[in-house]
């Protein structure tokens, strides 16, 4: 594979033209699994919920332009995304709030039994988020995935897709396992959510959150999607009871009674002006074919795999099987932060996770084989050159 | 008080500069309580988000733009206005997320403990979420305000102006007697942030929370804010434990240990997008002094008393001393609901309140005395002409 052949894979690309929707920066942004960067449709779509729907409809624009309904529009259009049906996700809250009102549902849904089983090594906040939890069930606690599922687990909470090593789970085998035991699956889909096709019925998953930031391209801390089986609504009892979850929420009446479906899972007030961002960002998805998002991820990751094969030092963390890896490549190295650095002072930009790991996302929607290319040869370049070495690549940590 | 006396009012009034910061609607806009209007400065202000630190920066505005630290700088701004010092108040999540989150953080800070009082009357989301909360501490149950407060009480959840009637609860002496029964007092500002001066440092609050959507125009579902005394913090203890309240989140530990002061209140990553708006907000109230827009404020709800006192079948519900009294009138009609309707077709947009109450909200930064003098009259001439009793105007509820 030579820079022509990656032009060539360029020109027959079907996803080429999606490049156009989106402002790509200069250099080459490989932290697309982190912050997506700005589909050119977004700004006008902000500015017309600000200005029209906001500035000149004020409170009227919460019944003619559906602000009532969003967060539940908004879920079932990321549905065909993740392989959940209508009526079974809603966009609202951040994927930390998200998870406490999953992980606490699960939990009430097999009372008695006492344990969240988790991976040490997943994003922390899932970690954390299930220990606050655990704290307001008495003697819940955690076990890790590899000490097994038996009949004392109550939900198994994993990411589909790691974060940093972008190795993914067999999310049916694991949650046929859960089940096996009778206890629920539940998915965070923060690092697959718009990267690759995910079957949550096919998988008959219970729950699954995820973040819209990343490959769905909806900015900085925008709200995040939940997503329960529509078998599970009726007993799904989460206790962050906002009048947003509320049955009937402009009776303003003093109980509570929990709406049916999915908007139970509903808190607060949704955040309309983050969520005209979401918009645009799925918009784009409503023309593209996953499969070929999925094609195309891999054969990117595929090229900086054998690009970046036998450089000295470099190890290889994400699995080589196309069905266990994301859309991202991380390598090992032991000066990873400092090449990172490098990378980042030549214009390509990826990212560092402790203590060794250096993340590189591909993200087919507006990223080239040639720019796979050129990544590689930069850190090919960074290493042979020991670029890296310089002592103003010094340690810091970044946000994922 | 004739329609010339106003308009001298309004020539003479220091905030009317302001009123050409906002995008002021056609017609009568006095639901400014329940949705503010969009100030001039904020399309720019979103837009310098979006496009230049989002689609520019990507994440290395984390850093260089201080995302990282956006909850907790604009808290600091939010904190003058009701009367917090700074590192005491963050911007982040629902008003309903941050209600559970300082609710529960009060009753594990008064363990054994059973009881948390409110009023029946109060917006229903506060109620929803303390049964939510209820719910996850064995034995907890609600109490009524009127019932009393004592030893057995953990915290007193109120709002500090209520959203139906206007009326103002005295802050200090509520927590005071929440105090002398050491019991912890949580404020809901939501219709006095903005609207009036607030010294929760004064009253020896414990926590607050509010939103910033209503009289401080950050748009519709804007983050709310949250307050926790400093002498708090330490103690503290709040059990929605994401990543953004962790000591040290970007070192991807798996332990959470909560981050010192104010930060432990966060959870998720912020909404930033929407949080531009808020920072666009609260720019306007840098040059304000809330003084005069508490004294701006009482002369316009004294005028809309004066001048609707006496209309057939109209009771008043908003409190007369000023002292208890928000920047909104209330008044009880038996056909309030249609008579809100044909305001609204002429357009004098207030809104109705089941059973039967008429809110008319006054935001003294971008309505002027001559409104409310030609909305009394409108309500005047609806009620004399019995132009309510047209039958399109029929029952539907409509958000705060």
């Amino acid at each position: 594979m030579n820079r022509e052949d990656c032009l060539r894979l360029d020109a027959a690309d079907p996803l080429a033209p999606l490049r156009a929707e989106f402002t790509v920066p200069d250099g080459l942004y490989l932290d697309g699994n982190s912050l997506g960067v700005l589909p050119r449709r977004t700004p006008a779509k902000i500015a017309d919920l600000v200005e029209r729907q906001w500035g000149e409809g004020l409170i009227a624009s919460w019944n003619t332009e559906g602000w009532f309904e969003r967060s539940q529009s908004l879920g079932d259009r990321v549905a065909p995304l993740i392989g959940a049906g209508p009526g079974e996700v809603v966009v609202c809250d951040s994927t930390s709030v998200n998870l406490f009102k999953t992980l606490a549902a699960a939990l009430r849904l097999r009372p008695g039994r006492r344990v969240i089983v988790v991976e040490r090594d997943t994003f922390p906040t899932d970690l954390y988020i299930a220990e606050g939890v655990a704290g307001l069930f008495p003697g819940v606690r955690m076990r890790e995935l590899a000490d097994g599922i038996d009949e004392d687990v109550a939900v198994v909470l994993l990411s589909h897709t790691d974060y940093r090593t972008g190795a993914v789970h067999d999310m049916k085998a694991v949650t046929q396992e859960a089940h096996r035991h009778g206890a629920l699956a539940l998915w965070d889909l923060c690092h697959s959510a718009g990267a690759l096709p995910v079957d949550l019925t096919g998988a008959e998953a219970d729950f699954a959150v995820g973040c819209t930031y990343k490959y769905l391209n909806a900015g900085p801390g925008a709200p995040a999607f939940l997503y329960a089986a529509a078998r599970h609504h009726e007993a799904a009892d989460q206790p962050l009871t906002g009048w947003f979850g509320h049955s009937r929420p402009f009776d303003f009446v003093p109980g509570y009674a929990p709406a049916q479906g999915i908007t139970r899972f509903l808190a607060g007030t949704p955040a309309l002006v983050a969520m005209a961002a979401v918009d645009a960002g799925l918009e784009i998805f409503e023309s593209v074919d996953l499969a070929e998002v999925r094609a195309k991820s891999l054969a990117m990751t595929d090229l900086f795999i054998e690009l970046t094969a036998g450089l000295p030092g470099v190890e290889l963390v994400t699995p080589v099987p196309h069905e266990r890896r994301g859309s991202q490549v991380s390598l090992r190295h032991p000066d990873a932060h400092a090449i990172v650095q490098a990378l980042i002072a030549r214009g390509v930009v990826g990212d560092f996770r402790a203590p060794d790991v250096m993340r590189f996302g591909f993200t087919p929607l507006y990223l080239r084989h040639v720019d796979v290319f050129d990544a590689a040869e930069a850190l090919s370049e960074v290493i042979r050159d020991g670029a890296h070495r310089d002592p103003r690549f010094s340690a810091r940590g970044k946000v994922t």
